[in-house]
């Protein structure tokens, strides 16, 4: 596993690794890495020929009062398991390679980043899709793998990828949980072990509405009290928003035709918190490239 | 030479370009085609394998005030001249295949696009740079060619294709004159017989900065002074801006230190006309690549 710090260098081992041909797969990560993204990186390697990670902290997702300085940075520990997984290349830019002094080109998506996430970080996408759209330039991959734990993420990339006719296929992995259900997430390790232990409440909250959803339900406003009551259970936990939308736009839906996203963020403490469950057929179109 | 109209199309035709290896040069326009353009997909073809044109009237970069509907659009005409240049697929998409429904991302540059023709039209270089992207995006060319007379939009350009890593080259080509040194342009089509000979004044300006700058002036006021002076003489042109600018930063400058580009932008009657000129080494920042 080769890893490298520039631009220059990235493409240069890029053109070194597609010398044979083969198709490149990238897994564009914040680091502190977690079983979800070995996942990512394990689905990647099996999928395609050349597996590619980054690790950047990027700066302009974040708000000012957003955690960029206190993000775990275990650079040692995350390339362990770049390499442990597989991964033919790591991409590990600074922020002063990423963001020459002049930069002023943003890439942004207007609807759907001003829903939900958006609402509370209005920045923060504009971040994602820009620090992305960079990424897909220098790695050049057929396709990219984002956890599904991040709904609206994947979602709006999708949205870019289609918009801008970008040659990249989106492909969006299941979340992977803790044995008790909580998705992984880096933020978890923000958890006191009291915090922890309640967090769990978020996914029992999703898993009630899967089974008022198994038992035929399809009324939006039943399934969002299941889950918002669910949740309540545990009053440290802060509902931001607990919302059933639907999987492609994430508008709140009035009813449910074949499918549907039960979205819900939460603070508890100074951490936010989201998860997701995709109800009927929304695993169609988040597997759909 | 092939025609196609859908994404698809234009995949596949360069993928059957392409199967034996060699670099991609891409023109992309908005039709209406001049010598300007030929001169552009003839540099193209000389130096690159695989000439791809685009012939789009993209409605994004029109203000609703603008000339969108009167545009010139001579398909047959144009598809002649690609053609005769040697061009091997013209891509010519409709606004429905560019613009899907949903379709709500944009790629903005910021600062760049505030000066100058971005003052007068606001929404104008939003609407290129996201065409371009798009363009890139679908012909994945090395190379780009653009034309020197629309200076500051090549020069966004640049500044795009730099900030977000796209693997593409932009080669600025000079501009092409008529006979008595007007800027050869699509919107020329708009003038009268008596306004196409008052709009060569705009040159003469020009080209009095230019025996200024090589007797030695190099004061910016001196230089702008004898552009407006010479346009003045011809009361119908009615100047938006004079201005004697940094090459890359498009930012007025108090002195001169190698090189600066002389930006011109008059109207006549309900036409818009803009050129510019290259002074000291401006001209090695709009060959670099």
């Amino acid at each position: 596993m080769r890893v490298v710090e520039t631009i220059a260098e990235c493409r240069k081992e890029l053109s070194k690794l597609r010398q044979f041909g083969g198709r490149t797969g990238f897994v564009p990560t914040m680091g502190a890495l977690h079983a979800g993204h070995v996942s990512l990186m394990e689905i990647c390697r099996r999928q395609v020929e050349i597996s590619v990670a980054s690790i950047f902290v990027n700066p302009t997702q974040f708000a000012p009062t957003e955690d960029l300085s206190r993000y775990p940075r275990p650079l040692e520990h995350d390339l362990e398991l770049c390499r442990a997984s597989g991964v033919d290349l790591v991409f590990v830019p600074t922020v002063a390679e990423m963001y020459p002094p002049l930069a002023q080109t943003n890439v942004s998506v207007s609807t759907l980043t001003t829903l939900w996430e958006g609402q509370l970080r209005p920045t923060h996408f504009q971040g994602v899709t820009t620090v992305v759209t960079k990424l897909f330039n220098i790695v050049q991959p057929q396709f990219a793998f984002f956890g599904q734990k991040d709904y609206q993420q994947q979602a709006i990339l999708r949205r870019m990828v289609q918009d801008l006719d970008q040659p990249v296929r989106i492909r969006t992995c299941s979340t992977i949980r803790e044995s008790d259900g909580l998705a992984m997430s880096s933020r978890n390790a923000y958890l006191t072990s009291e915090q922890r232990s309640q967090a769990t409440q978020i996914y029992r909250g999703l898993a009630k509405s899967e089974s008022l959803w198994q038992a035929g339900d399809r009324s939006p406003a039943a399934l969002e009290h299941a889950i918002k009551t669910t949740i309540a259970e545990v009053p440290a936990l802060d509902i931001d928003y607990v919302a059933i939308v639907d999987p492609e736009t994430l508008k709140l839906l009035d009813t449910i035709d074949t499918g549907a996203v039960a979205l819900v963020a939460c603070r508890l403490g100074t951490t936010r918190l989201i998860d997701n469950l995709l109800l009927g057929n929304a695993r169609q179109i988040v597997e759909s490239d």
